[in-house]
């Protein structure tokens, strides 16, 4: 005989939670998993959805509703495995920035040193960008891999960098569709949610997260920045996962280059030991966490020793080469990327306007990341759409950061472009960029140092 | 040669316009139209809608804001013209309630003392009922007129009765199923534009609004009841209408008769002069608020008394009985109500609760009307969903209102069903009839007038 059991989900009403969330009470983790799922069943609508997403941008939602969303969201998809690993795999996070190409820094030393890196990366939008593209500026590289290729890479070089697939975390696409939609992108729980459900459906035990802060950030306040951060770290940890997050600025590009080609070649030379001072120490810092957190290492004094010797004994760089040329790229691009790298077809120097510098000279207060960022965007280097296609060629060199003297006359930076010498679009890139550079007669006190903060989980 | 003119109408971003009311600013009125006509393009999508409902319900809208919202909503649809009638049309909103048939009675008089009403009503939900439900408990009564029957209607007799057309305002459709749907109902600017939006495509020049207060109104607070009828005075005058609000009460039900046989004989009592002190006296206030609008008389007193002229020698009496039979109802309704209206099957007497009744008996307190009314609907009187169909036979005649003198064992009401003598949902029904009841030991010492308050644009 035939029992029909009592289901054991049980049913809610979408209108009910959203009005719930509504008046500022908290959802049940039940009720946002629910809330999740109905989406696919259509129990749950895009409007539905929109108000919800209003409505948790306006109430906030607690930690335990956060990780819940989390959760959730990593389980619409599926979740990667690695008991076939011979250390538990770690990766890291940056919230985005200018010039940020630690990624293709970082993720060589940490594997160097034993740690894999199974590295789920995304693309560049607006003013920040995408460790996709800038891989993509090497003639060859695949970043669709399918999930066999990757874990086999992942076995052989502890490292490979892919792009999301259908399988990570399927409700972070639609759900990212539709805040980006309905003007719904900019709430801590929502921002928590969609970092930590791609990272964790990655497989990873441990992730390093660099929030950025300042004008080149998602996040221009510190306060912003720091919520953030505490929110990722709480949720990562409610999730059984250990997290670290350091704040850094992005109050200025991060290095000497901006551009896909640009920053790959950057990367390559930070991994020769030739990189500028900021990229290589915030590189190795956060390689260090990761080694850390991967157990590698018992503290991050022996960790940062570590990783500083994977960049002087060359064993980062040749990780690279390796995954460079499995991924399907030129590995020559190691040895010449001027020859490899896409070239620009002409390039305008950048000199300070005579109005805002001292007539006898003066030192760089401050540089405007994310005008400077658009404006080379709106060249190609970067998207203002997701249909936008890249122009890896272009981009911008910096000779003069915050606090370096600048003399009259002195160029500030090299902007490499691919336009005809008279495209009206090069009057105004330059004039935008010259715009970027402020100035003050004397030199700069004590400038602030790049980590501003670190938080981690207890014991961490 | 031809010229290509440039668009006369500026292009929004529907993600733009949602990020604004998010952040608190106002919206301009060129770009609520264009979000408006933008759902019919498909420029401005459901999910857009509601996240910016929900934006709306958080951050409110200013009186500019709100007039702009109704206009569109008007402009979304057709609106009727009047030119052929020998005075201004009027008609009179209530914002729900229970036992509330003053329609039926302030149409017919407004209407014998020269005002056109050209009304158009809406149906039950809830807890509340509608005007639509009451007239179809009429044999043959049709609501669902064309345009130029409803004219030729007013034209006749200055008054007909029709249920919403599809040119009257059809955004407020798609917006209200959208905001049932996402929780976003409680917003005093969307009521409002809901509200104002399908009375103006009437094509009146003037509205008197009864917004209720109470438990058994929408608005529970005479807080919120207050702002809503200012809001409905500041758009409608904006709008170039003249509008007048009385908030009143709506903490027991109006009248004694509540369901829709059990209303339609109770308002034809009333045009008869045998009605319920409390439900003359509104549908009298309203009625000459009415005609004074519609400039038939002079002042609020002479109004009056032309109202009361009109119950008296039985014209208002006779409009109705014409309008019933020109919409297809039987008009022996009028002579012999319960011969003609449906008859309920059974019907059970409601006594006080001894343990909540002193044993000396006491006075009514309060009778808890939205409980009240809910369970009465769930008989067949009212709707849970609007797809539910009427019972227009069940309803509940009390005998006992607030003040009034209860003795032990003396019935409080009679409830009139249609379901077989054991049918458990009458015990039910009859367990929370009698809750609803609350008793004092000593009369209630100046029970507080129907009409909380009076609001008016200046100079009405």
């Amino acid at each position: 005989m035939l029992h029909s059991s009592p289901t054991s989900a049980p049913q809610y009403r979408a209108v009910d939670l959203i009005r719930r969330k509504r008046d500022g009470q908290p959802l049940e983790p039940d009720e946002i998993a629910w809330m999740v799922r109905a989406h696919e069943t259509g129990a749950a609508t895009d409007y539905h959805w929109a108000a919800m997403l209003m409505a948790i941008l306006w109430r906030g939602m607690n930690p335990t509703e956060t990780a819940a969303l989390t959760r959730a969201m990593i389980d619409s998809g599926s979740v990667l495995t690695w008991d076939d690993l011979d250390a538990p795999p770690i990766d890291k996070h940056s919230t985005g920035g200018v010039g940020d190409k630690t990624s293709l820094i970082l993720g060589p030393i940490a594997a160097a040193c034993g740690v894999p890196v199974p590295m789920v990366s995304g693309r560049g939008l607006g003013h920040t960008g995408g460790t996709l593209d800038k891989l993509e500026a090497i003639p060859g590289v695949r970043v669709a891999l399918s999930t066999e290729e990757f874990r086999r890479l992942v076995r052989r070089h502890r490292l490979a960098l892919i792009g999301q697939t259908d399988e990570i975390a399927p409700a972070d696409r639609w759900m990212y569709a539709l805040r980006d939609a309905t003007a719904t992108v900019e709430s801590i729980p929502l921002i928590t949610a969609s970092i930590l459900s791609k990272k964790f459906a990655e497989g990873i035990d441990g992730l390093v997260l660099d929030v950025k802060t300042g004008d080149g950030a998602f996040m221009a306040t510190l306060e912003d920045s720091r919520a953030l951060a505490e929110s990722l770290i709480v949720s990562g940890r409610a999730l059984g996962k250990r997290v670290v997050a350091l704040v850094t600025r992005m109050d200025q590009p991060l290095g000497r280059q901006v551009g896909n080609a640009h920053e790959v070649a950057e990367a390559i030379a930070c991994l020769k030991g030739d990189g500028p001072n900021d990229l290589t120490d915030l590189s190795l810092e956060l390689a260090a966490e990761m080694i850390c957190l991967g157990g590698v290492e018992p503290n991050l004094d022996s960790a940062r020793r570590r990783a500083q010797g994977a960049l002087e004994d060359g064993s980062a760089l040749e990780v690279f080469r390796r995954v460079i040329a499995d991924q399907g790229g030129d590995p020559r691009v190691i040895d010449q990327p001027e020859a490899i790298l896409p070239r620009p077809r002409g390039h305008v120097l950048i000199a300070a306007d005579p109005s805002t510098l001292p007539a006898t000279g003066g030192f760089v207060a401050a540089i405007a990341c994310r005008r400077l960022a658009l404006a080379i965007m709106r060249l190609g280097a970067g998207r203002a759409l997701t249909t936008d296609r890249i122009d890896h060629a272009v981009g911008l060199e910096l000779f003069k950061k915050v606090g370096d003297p600048v003399a009259p006359g002195e160029p500030l930076a090299r902007l490499d472009h691919t336009l005809e010498p008279n495209d009206p679009r090069l009057v105004h890139a330059h004039r935008e960029l010259t715009a970027c550079w402020s100035f003050a007669p004397l030199p700069i006190p004590n400038p602030p140092s790049l980590i501003v903060t670190r938080l981690a989980n207890p014991n961490e």
